[in-house]
């Protein structure tokens, strides 16, 4: 058994993603991600997704140059690889994203966001090596299957003319009726039994009327709003009295941690974020103030699937729930986050998965939610091959585009439909 | 590769400790140790160790039914064991332990001390099965060794007659002197470069004067005093006062979270602490009253290696530094100390470990100490072999008490030699 790094692959590709709507804009019709690819001495192939934007593989390409002969096994060694990968010639600065939707952009979070794609790639491969799973290599499963919620997205039918981009069969939802039907189709596919709805995009009255729609339609299910932090105190706090009797928990009402916290302490109805809580530095303040009674996890900016492991226990000890964010990924981050979401004990709520917008992957056979559950992998490592054909098809892809792609940019994309659009400023109602 | 555990042996024994004395009293002539083997289908055995007493080693039997069968990497399951395993009937009731110097004892602390000894001997045999260290289990360690500090006890030359214990060739330390001397002794055997006095044994002068002579012959030195919750806020803070520019920290001043929250207000003298957080569940109230700036982590009772990387995860996010508690152990548990040590980023503190004062021990090869450092074992699992003829005449010894010894009692064991001594109430100054 030589666990040794031979070689390390990186693999940009362009994916097709619907019309979907947020605070920010609309979703590109090519949203970038990148696959990561470390081989070992043995001839073993692991494999990792993370965040594919320009800033992460420059990031990763001088990250990827000192893996070779370090074992795959040496997890806690990638931190300290990230530490040597100097930040600023990766020319980033502490600052607001120009994406907004993860809270601020920090340079420990563009590194950890990389180290993820590597980490996973990494027990991908020692699990394969061993004849093990991943989730065994994390402590072993506490349950067999991982539950997943309906992500429901306000949306356009089609992308505006721009690319060649095909279009999806999901149809616009752009009101309670479209929010209800979109639901419907999800639970008739998938069989989910939550729902979260992004929100954010039309007056508050709006999504509060979506929201009632899809309780009468779904009574007594679990039902989320996420604004993206779109809301000022006053309103979050009328929403929550309003959706209160139905609403399993709001998200990211208000931005920030002041705000959140005024919030929380004045409505019973718990708050989730993938906002103010996305690195482990910012949980003192928010913890302390009971900012957040649910923190959702994405591993790729947490640092990876044991770093996830670790927030879940920072959060059991202060008595906050946890659960995941999801952004634009493929399957190999699905089953990643399966993987981990295996092994949290007190899993309370469903996670979020933009997994079935997804038309494309990379890999020889998706993933299948089967009841709203994705049954946990028990193959060696993650579980999944990849589709070389398809990776290749998706890298020409990102290799044709002229640039204006590699950055996921949600303003602007909304600005080829309405010229006029600019990020709208926060509280936006 | 066969993980399944098909035999699970407990070993009980008692172990020679010289009369060091506390707050409580003294040591006794043997201290009760529980050993645990557990044996895969591939005829594979892996070894851990924890607390010996009569009801650690009621649960851990009834506990090691349900093993049979598991995998030795199921780690996250040991705790769902634990679950099943009732306390009511182990005869166990939240309160104030006897021993007094860990806190108070609960049904999840015991709980939790024998799940550790299945861990550490679940990983022993999963590391030894793979080929891989304990540490490489555990994400791979950052340091190739680990410090340790000079454990200087106030000791009698003997204990008083009663059993027929050897006389340890320490001598006695009742005095600054006396303590210089041994502390003297630890540096030439050891190399060790920090030290800690267990105090709260004699009036602060007393022991200020202690530490003072430790700084006046050891200059520069890290020294640490530890009188385990005997003082009052005003005395803690008088002797933090007295003691500040020589203390690395000042260890468990006062008892109970409150208290010492009040002496972390009032002075600059950082807190450590292995008795007022020493559960999960009294991490919050500590960590938001800001009452300690060190938290020393038993693996034992905090349920393990894995929950101690779990520990410093939060200790980490909080900004408390943490470190490693040590009581009576042998060099299975002293491995261990060493292989988690040896992954924890950011270890500012050298780890204690009673390790010295154990003359006896179950392994064919000691560890040791040199420049006051262990050496980080890259052999297969903990890196340690049982001795087995050691261990059947350290069992055949337990087998042959009367049943006074299998209890650990400082207080007990202080009324041989004054039968008028009754544990002291708190705080004692």
């Amino acid at each position: 058994m030589n666990l040794a790094i031979t070689d390390v692959r990186l693999t940009p590709i362009l994916v097709a993603d619907p019309p979907l709507l947020n605070t920010q804009g609309v979703h590109q019709p090519y949203t970038p991600r990148l696959i990561v690819e470390v081989v070992t001495a043995d001839g073993v192939t692991g494999v990792g997704e993370t965040y594919g934007d320009t800033k992460y593989l420059e990031l990763a390409r001088r990250f990827a140059q000192r893996l070779t002969g370090r074992q795959v096994n040496d997890l806690n060694g990638l931190f300290s690889v990230a530490d040597e990968v100097s930040v600023d010639s990766a020319h980033v600065r502490d600052q607001v994203d120009v994406g907004g939707l993860r809270g601020v952009q920090t340079a420990d979070k563009l590194r950890l966001s990389v180290v993820s794609g590597f980490e996973v790639a990494c027990l991908d491969a020692w699990g394969k090596t061993l004849g093990l799973p991943v989730h065994a290599l994390l402590g072993g499963k506490v349950r067999d299957t991982v539950e997943y919620s309906a992500y429901l997205f306000y949306k356009w039918a089609a992308h505006p003319a721009r690319v060649a981009a095909e279009d999806d069969d999901w149809g616009a939802a752009l009101d309670p009726a479209g929010i209800v039907a979109q639901a419907r189709r999800f639970t008739e596919r998938y069989g989910f039994t939550s729902f979260k709805l992004k929100g954010g995009v039309f007056p508050p009255e709006e999504e509060i009327a979506a929201v009632r729609a899809l309780a009468e339609a779904f009574p007594g299910r679990p039902l989320r709003l996420d604004p993206n932090g779109a809301w000022s105190v006053p309103t979050s706090l009328r929403v929550a009295e309003e959706l209160g009797d139905v609403l399993e928990y709001l998200e990211d009402p208000a931005l920030g941690t002041p705000a959140m916290a005024e919030v929380a302490a004045r409505t019973g109805v718990p708050l989730a974020t993938n906002m103010c809580v996305t690195t482990f530095a910012e949980i003192k303040e928010a913890f302390t103030r009971d900012a957040v009674q649910v923190v959702l996890s994405d591993h790729h900016y947490w640092g990876g699937l044991r770093n996830t492991q670790q927030l879940a226990a920072v959060c059991r000890t202060f008595g906050v729930d946890v659960s995941m964010h999801s952004n634009t990924h493929l399957g190999i981050s699905l089953a990643a986050m399966t993987h981990v979401a295996a092994t949290v004990p007190g899993l309370h709520h469903a996670c979020d998965s933009h997994y079935p917008w997804q038309s494309e992957d990379v890999l020889t056979e998706r993933l299948v939610f089967e009841d709203g559950r994705v049954t946990v992998p028990d193959a060696p490592g993650l579980g999944v091959a990849l589709d070389r054909d398809r990776l290749a098809l998706l890298h020409r892809r990102w290799l044709d585009d002229d640039g204006a792609l590699r950055d996921r940019d949600d303003a602007a994309a909304m600005r080829v439909a309405d010229p006029d659009w600019v990020t709208p400023s926060v509280p936006r109602w």
